[in-house]
């Protein structure tokens, strides 16, 4: 095992160094007029913020040999190192604990997940660690150090705090999640909630690159919903935001597990359609594929749980979009699997629900696999790495 | 007439001088140093920003007499100089044009009302400049400039492009209004959002000051909602944000201008309520005032229509914190004059919707006459004054 030059520290956090870095990491590699104009900085702010994360090797500039002009001195280019330092990405779903092996620039070299037995606190921590040593075990014929850990989980999740407050599909309350999983890795571990980590990591290398406002709603078990609103992923201030899922749609419909009725959860959540399907058809159907199998086969209770969740879904984005005006909704999750079933009902609900001109915003789908989670775990991991500063 | 001393030009409009400004602005006087943190910025980077604004007269520096120290230097105190410049604000309701004079400090020195007789614009913008002419040739006698205007309507109001979208209660579409006021008053025009306008007020000046994230609801003839998210207003990207009236509550409730049904405003706005008070109790009421009247009086079916509306207006609320998690929500408007009517429903139908810790959040209601919302219209001509640079 060959140990890393340098101690991983990052410099200086200020907000300058930060919103630099982020923007070189997401938008580079690019030129530093270029990344003075597009972070909103002065080139004379860019190039005291520049030095010392050139210096302590976490950016690098380079001559842009693809542009070198035919006359005059070549453009160059500040980027990333990629390798300067390794983060793991955790997603802990109910069933399966989902890993990844990233470098500074957020890119997967690997991916592992582990099935997960029994969903206590005790036992999911045991699989991180394992899952996390496996890939500490592969990090270490790379020769660069894993400086952080990030572990994304459903529900209410202080990040600040480290402490899961609340998470429906784990069954967890207020659990320290950030100290065990440190005592149990080693690693400085940052954790948040899925759909949050999943944003960021759109916003940065997503469908979300270069907006300052726009909507990521997940499909699932859950509905879920992270927002960027003027350029950061909104929080909450009391750790709570982005709950689409418990938006009024039908004040008479099926109960929710918040205790309210007709939210969008309770009626196209897995577990609604399920419900619904069964009870719409007699068959004795036990998950969301063989809900969809049935609705794809032509049957028309199944059928009719679908319209129903995507209208649900439609009135839900409509919502989000009234009332914040995101230049673009991007709708992901397992969800996704049985889109056709419903993208028609999305459509037409969130176009009659959306007020003038917000019905502009632009409403596309994205697949992303769990890996793409873990991904935005690492991503979390980064963020913290190079400092709470950061404007992103 | 005398004249000012110095050209009304805002300098260097960087965004670290306008966010100074701001803070000066609305947290003022402050030391320099206490300027920096609430900022955000470096010391350094004060003093540079402070100079320009020095210079030109928009700042001024003086020892504070109160705090002086038994030993030491005493402390040097930022503050606004309010006589600097003027500033006119107008809001435009169905019957009446409300305009205040101001100082640049936002406080109001007078405020004159104007009926109006019809909405049509041509109409509207000869009352506006009757107002304007008053408030000017008041302004005349005290020797400083008044070198902008702001004008809030209600609607979806596009202040970039300076246009009137669309205006229910004006019945007025495509109206470029801020143009067309810069012509008839002389000075140049911001037009904004009612609601968005007073929310800057209130950001600046009232309830909001030192928060990033709260939520202002107002209730009235409309239902209408300004958000501050992460220190700024939402705008919208494609200029519709804060539509809380259209959020729905039931969708087999009334029919809401907008298309749909079961908006909260098809439930609580005023129209609404006028309508469901004459249908449940057959008397001739013509206005809110008169419906109020009635439940005060103990008609149960006045009653039982504005439990109604507190009901849709809580749950309204509560989709704004399920999304937003604003640390506060202020609730203002006409409709406060009934609020005795309907606030144990707003209350109890929030606590009901909120999901987890969103239920925290500061709910409280502010009364703010018209003369409030003309204020929060000069506002914005301020905040156009000091730059689009400003990150409030
Ligand atoms: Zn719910
Ligand atoms: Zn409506």
């Amino acid at each position: 095992m060959s140990s890393p030059p340098r101690a991983e520290t990052f410099p200086a956090n200020t907000p300058a160094v930060s919103q630099i870095f982020v923007t070189a990491l997401s938008q580079g590699p690019l030129t530093r007029l270029e990344l003075a104009r597009r972070a909103g900085l002065s080139p004379a702010a860019v190039t005291k913020a520049v030095r010392p994360l050139i210096e302590a090797g976490y950016l690098v500039e380079s001559v842009d040999e693809d542009a070198r002009p035919a006359l005059g001195r070549p453009a160059s280019l500040v980027r990333v190192d990629s390798g300067r330092a390794l983060f793991v990405g955790i997603k802990v779903t109910g069933d399966e604990v989902i890993g990844v092996l990233t470098d500074l620039c957020c890119r997967v070299l690997l991916a592992r997940r582990l099935p997960l037995g029994d969903r206590a606190p005790r036992a999911v921590l045991a699989t991180l660690a394992d899952l996390t040593q496996e890939l500490l075990a592969e990090a270490d014929g790379l020769g660069v150090h894993v400086v952080g850990a990030g572990v994304a989980v459903s529900g209410d999740v202080d990040r600040a705090e480290g402490m899961v407050r609340y998470s429906p599909f784990l069954e967890w309350r207020e659990v320290p999640l950030a100290e065990l999983a440190a005592m149990t890795t080693g690693l400085p571990v940052t954790i948040d909630n899925d759909v949050r980590a999943l944003t960021v990591a759109e916003q940065w290398f997503g469908a979300g690159v270069g907006l300052s406002d726009f909507a990521l709603v997940t499909v699932g078990a859950g509905i879920g919903c992270g927002l960027v609103v003027h350029g950061r992923v909104v929080a909450g201030a009391h750790g709570v935001a982005g709950e689409i899922g418990h938006v009024t749609v039908d004040p008479a419909g099926p109960l929710c597990h918040c205790g309210n009725r007709g939210c969008v959860e309770a009626i196209a959540g897995d577990a609604a359609l399920v419900d619904r399907v069964r009870a719409a058809t007699g068959a004795e159907v036990t998950d969301a594929a063989e809900a969809a199998a049935l609705a794809h086969e032509g049957v028309a209770g199944a059928q009719e749980a679908y319209a129903r969740a995507g209208e649900a879904i439609g009135r839900g984005i409509a919502t989000v979009a009234n009332l914040l005006g995101p230049e673009r909704v991007i709708i992901s999750g397992e969800g996704l699997a049985a889109y056709d079933l419903f993208a028609e009902q999305i459509r037409n609900s969130f176009a009659a629900a959306a007020f003038g001109s917000a019905a502009q915003c632009d409403v596309q789908t994205r697949p992303l696999p769990f890996e793409e989670w873990a991904r935005g775990a690492a991503a979390t991991a980064i963020h913290s790495f190079i400092g709470s500063g950061s404007h992103q």
